[in-house]
């Protein structure tokens, strides 16, 4: 029997939407690749979800992932899942390049490093998706192919005081992943974007700097602060939306977040 | 123990959005107050409630929801909803009057009856759904006092050659629901706005003419059409979020569609 | 030889927007035709015009304008216009009806009014102008047979903490002037929609209670608040610009505005 | 006395936009400086704008404009304007890099060079314009010390079906634009964008193959192409416009484009 993969970009330290992600998705059965510029992240998260009972590789379906340039270098070991029993049907870029600062602060170092992660990087991330995706049959409950989710920003939809850098980034994947859903649509491949809209309750800012970086915990704010496991929740939703009415954007946001 | 209540208003003949999501909720152990134009297709679809084992009544649990003047006239029977043992957790305002002519044939009766329908029962409806949440405790699973869905189409975001009235009104009632949002996020009521941008796979064009009105039937077109029980999903989706991570508007369409 | 006619509703006290409009025409050389709830205020903008050299008239072309109902009744003296020595050119939809209330303070009454004023009212409006244009001869400068500018707010864009009826009304206005200008653009009649967003120095606050409400005066505070003269030199330009490159939508905002 | 300086980046081969825009503010009494990768078409243009007795340099008063990369280097020569005899107060950035494939054709180098030109460039032009803003006294008949106009497109609004990497990019520039609107208008700098939404009459389908490529010609399809003259006089518009009521975006199209 195939199983099911997702391919999650966008670790960090585990403790936030990345790290959510990939564990609720191992809970529901999918063999989970993941992608990071940091490896030490990468290992920590994988073995919190190996000893769950789940499936993790470090790695993707598709070498040309790998976007140019030292530091933005993902840490893959492409060919465990180019096997005829994996099936990638899901794929979720969550990696970013954050510059917060007034425009005359912003260096051409910035706007180069920002467009390589946001933008080089989730066109070959969405490549190597893609390309993925078509190879597969149609995914009987669903009637896609596969499910591609960006994670975007208020920065998505706004430029602000200090966002030039990062709002423009934010702003490119936008208009690649309502390109993407509008070209291969017709293809039954499912793009998304989500925009969240308020901080995130990560893990140490949730108090808790003994436990594991990648374990789930509570949100003592979630009037306040967005749960990376809500948020994960609605990847896949995402995911598993038919084809017959299905998602390109939605926003999340914490229920007293001023906006 | 307290039942809890979802009310729809806008059901038209059963088949489409309304009649699905009142049978899909009525399914996950809901009582269902169905608000209409016309009283006959509520009987038609309430029968069909009750013979699933799931309950569902003729009115409102607010009388004040009724929109002056006799073409928009709810049929409402509410004292049965305002015993202690109901609580109104969720409400769809799927509702509308459709205007689809070139601008110079609207007449001022048509942008009246737009008005009165569309906006003017979308005030109505959302008053007695936020007084109703008010009064609630939160729900424990979601955070949540209630959840307000106003359903949104293409017209919402654009208007268009023939759409200069229905714009009009779907553009009104997604600042309700973004105001509304913005408004009561922090008493913990959510309310959101989904955006139908394609066509409906309505009863008739499913081919089930023979079939009861509001029997759910497979979408033979599932990439250019949506099914009503997709839509009913998300609308659940939405409720069921929680607070920490909840959604003011989402895009539902057709694998296929052109947009 | 035929002179051009501004139709400009929305005169207020006469020393905001509609007020600047009319006097920036007529010293245009447009004979400006004005509309109003308020016959008073008319009259001294009317004379105050007439006191500068120019050609003022309460009046329309076209008695359809009238919406029903007694608060908005326009005071219109349409005969004197419809002379073939007249070409309406212009018409400038400044009228509005603003509610800024709190949610469950806002009355069945405050929507249907600002219904009324906001939609039937720039429904009947834009009748007016359209047909009042199509029997035009293509103006030599600009190849348009007219121009339709409708003012918008904030709220046309957002609905906000106390806006849900007002940005209803003023979404749908805008929703009105997009479908107009994409259904009457190949008949070369313009149609713009222009986004106040920020404060506007009308005459009050700006210190000149002891001159003619309807007099221009310096806006003290340029850094914080729209000159109605600036706005009237936009609504200009929009009138002044060529087919192959026009406008439907611009923001106005001063220049320290916090957006 | 001091000459007011407008710089122009991006002039393709003097027929277009870039050229327009050039030629118009020579016209009125700016001294024109033209930014480009092509050495050559700006000669021509330089010449033409001489010709008809305006002033034109190749440069730019500010050298950090230089975004690195073979492809993009402009050819500048700073020093001339760096007197107190000039001031820049305006500055129109025109240049883009376009890729229309289907998104599987798009190559690394696409994105790169895409970046480098439309992002890389806009956020180096906007630096040195800014700086140089920031040395100007107000302009006494605006009220702002300058301006600064960027050239967007349909794709900066919507992605579609082959734009992924050009609507990228220009969505990119039109964050940048509103992020820079937004802190800089506090300083009295005017930041703003203009949505050009159709294809534009350049030299070459206007028929005037046989005249200077930087001549200004008639459009012979003005209901469906705009007029680089006309799209010219819009960014003049926006430069004289007063800091009380100034605008950050427009969009500018054809009267019988379909959109």
């Amino acid at each position: 029997m195939v199983s099911q993969v997702v391919v999650v970009a966008g670790i960090g330290n585990g403790s936030g939407t990345g790290g959510a992600v990939a564990r609720l998705f191992a809970k529901e059965g999918y063999t989970v690749a993941l992608v990071s510029r940091g490896a030490e992240s990468l290992d920590v998260l994988a073995r919190s979800i190996h000893a769950s009972g789940g499936k993790a590789r470090r790695g993707l379906p598709n070498s040309r992932i790998r976007p140019r340039g030292a530091h933005s270098r993902l840490h893959c070991h492409p060919r465990a899942l180019l096997r005829p029993e994996y099936a990638v049907t899901a794929a979720i870029f969550n990696a970013g390049h954050a510059v917060w600062k007034p425009f005359l602060q912003v260096t051409p170092e910035d706007v180069r490093e920002s467009n390589k992660v946001n933008i080089e990087g989730s066109f070959a991330f969405a490549r190597a998706a893609i390309l993925a995706f078509q190879t597969n049959e149609l995914v009987p409950k669903t009637g896609k192919k596969g499910t591609l989710v960006f994670t975007g920003a208020t920065a998505s939809l706004r430029g602000n005081l200090i966002t030039s850098a990062f709002a423009s980034g934010k702003f490119a994947v936008r208009a690649l992943s309502q390109s993407l859903a509008k070209e291969f649509g017709k293809e039954n491949i499912h793009v998304a974007h989500a925009i969240i809209d308020g901080g995130i309750a990560t893990g140490n800012d949730r108090g808790d700097r003994n436990s594991p970086p990648s374990g789930p915990v509570e949100n003592p704010t979630p009037n306040l602060k967005l749960s990376p496991e809500s948020i994960a929740a609605s990847y896949l939703y995402l995911v598993n939306q038919e084809r017959s009415a299905w998602t390109w954007e939605l926003d999340l946001r914490p229920a007293h977040e001023k906006w």
